[in-house]
């Protein structure tokens, strides 16, 4: 890995990967469409005479061909990551995640690079009857758009390993927190908290359960991956990896994590019922015995990682201001 | 099922289809591009006055809007089902199948019909492990763009049966073969033998083995799943099936029914490797447990089917001139 491409760069786990690259002395060709991505995230990036931002959108293929020029490997992590209101816009994940997908194999294919990294997730498993979930659980049923949207992601990748003789790395995670995190629950809860300390709405029962990885955590693992270079000889030119800790937490837990560290004793409101939302998975907890194997490991429990986002949150309230929705 | 769309209503299993439902004094609504459609299939529905024809595209949302106006059950068959060379044309399969997909869904959506039975493919399982290949079989790696296509299909309507309440059916068929067929290696073969019958290419080692079902058992399979209407108590709202018989054979073997069929006895020339094209699947041969124990059978063997399909194409040699591609 040379001259690195990597599409969301100025988005949450984008600029903490470009941030890492550049640290380590490598040359960054950053692209993002600005839909969610944030400038202040490449502040420190755009201060590096080795990182270049390109303004663009996926859905331009010329313009996507044209900026990848030169770069030897992709980091594919741009995406619409909106799984809960999929329902309200079905084409969105279609159009920027399976389209946009299609367009990162094609630019690739035009400048003949053939390295690919992608942000794939957990809920690709729908609701899986194996938990915690291996890469190879059984043929699942796709519940929300979002995760079809990944699962074809995948299929074209793989298939472009198969037929054009690519090396892809497909990544499913967990949710993932820390620094630059501007979406998900605890964005949420502190949102509400901030608004009204004495109490908190929590979508479902609170009994759901989910796992968390710190962002610095699944920037090492994808790195470490994609430095071993595996995938060359993989079978079918693909590697797939579940990101993930080896543990979970209730939604209580987080609430409790969460207030805890404010000081705070809200009043907990429930929607009620096992999902917060429809197509909500009522437990993602993914086995990651294979990336394990590999070496790495994590740096921060579930616990560390949501007091260091919520650190993070503290410090930059102005996230909230910076996004009309969460 | 009182009035029902068809998408690829004049392709070889969509025209089986239509007659069928015709037969069985149905209303049908058939719809199609003729990209590959032949209107010669059609004549006989033609002539009945419970069908109408609409021309038109699966990417034209607004016209497939208003055509499936007042049906309430859509049989989606229409795509690209050139799995050989996706490669030449990486595209076609997102358009025609991927992005076809989401406009049928959302032309449902608008005209708020739920009731959906959707032709996917035993290539999904990419190269399974488990052979046979049972529906829950392990998280396919994708090997082909056609394959990747139908996959991202099935997550889109299994979503909008989670989703939006719909009920669905997907199918996974292995090659289908039978009266209409314009498609595949009896096809390759009849026309190589057509023009030179003393010598024979076969691509691969021709130890590949396949499965193959008998067109109209297709449709009987299909039919007798959504006259069960099992789907709308299914877990997601969606119910998936296997659809082949309970055999296989090799190329070899196939070969040898189309030459003794005609009393044949060509030079085999093989252009070696397992595989006769990238992505090529050198043993597909599914579990059908699933769509036998609700009390469906097939009524010809592979070899039956063969001779049926055989004894069609020497009748009916004008759909070698309608076709530019095989």
């Amino acid at each position: 890995m040379n001259q690195i491409f990597i599409t969301g760069a100025a988005g949450f786990i984008g600029s903490n990967l470009v941030d890492r690259l550049l640290a380590d002395g490598k040359s960054v060709v950053g692209w993002d469409n600005f839909s969610t991505g944030q400038r202040k995230f490449l502040e420190g990036a755009l201060k590096n005479s080795n990182f270049k931002l390109i303004e663009g959108d996926n859905l331009d293929l010329p313009a996507l061909t044209k900026a990848m020029a030169g770069c030897d490997t992709v980091f594919h992590l741009a995406a619409n990551a909106d799984v809960r209101f999929g329902l309200e816009h079905p084409s969105k994940d279609l159009q920027q995640n399976t389209i946009a997908t299609f367009n990162v194999l094609e630019a690739m294919r035009a400048n003949g690079i053939k390295r690919i990294a992608f942000s794939s997730t957990g809920s690709v498993y729908g609701e899986a009857e194996k938990i915690p979930t291996p890469e190879d659980a059984s043929f699942p049923v796709q519940t929300s758009l979002y995760a079809a949207s990944k699962v074809a992601g995948e299929g074209m990748i793989s298939s472009y390993c198969e037929g054009f003789k690519f090396e892809g790395c497909i990544f499913r995670f967990v949710s993932i927190l820390g620094e630059r995190y501007t979406h998900g629950h605890i964005f949420d809860f502190y949102k509400q908290l901030l608004e009204h300390p004495d109490r908190l709405k929590i979508l479902g029962d609170g009994l759901q359960r989910k796992s968390y990885l710190y962002v610095q955590d699944c920037v090492s693992a994808m790195l470490h991956v994609m430095n071993l270079g595996t995938a060359k000889k993989a079978k079918h030119g693909v590697e797939i990896y579940n990101l993930g800790t080896d543990e979970y937490v209730q939604v209580n837990n987080s609430i409790g994590y969460i207030c805890g560290a404010l000081g705070l004793k809200p009043k907990l409101e429930y929607t009620g019922g096992s999902r917060g939302w429809v197509g909500d998975n009522p437990f993602i907890f993914l086995d990651t015995q294979k990336i394990r194997s590999t070496g790495w490991k994590t740096s921060l429990t579930i616990e560390q990682g949501i007091g260091r986002t919520l650190q993070w949150l503290q410090q930059n309230q102005w996230v909230y201001d910076s996004r009309s929705h969460t």
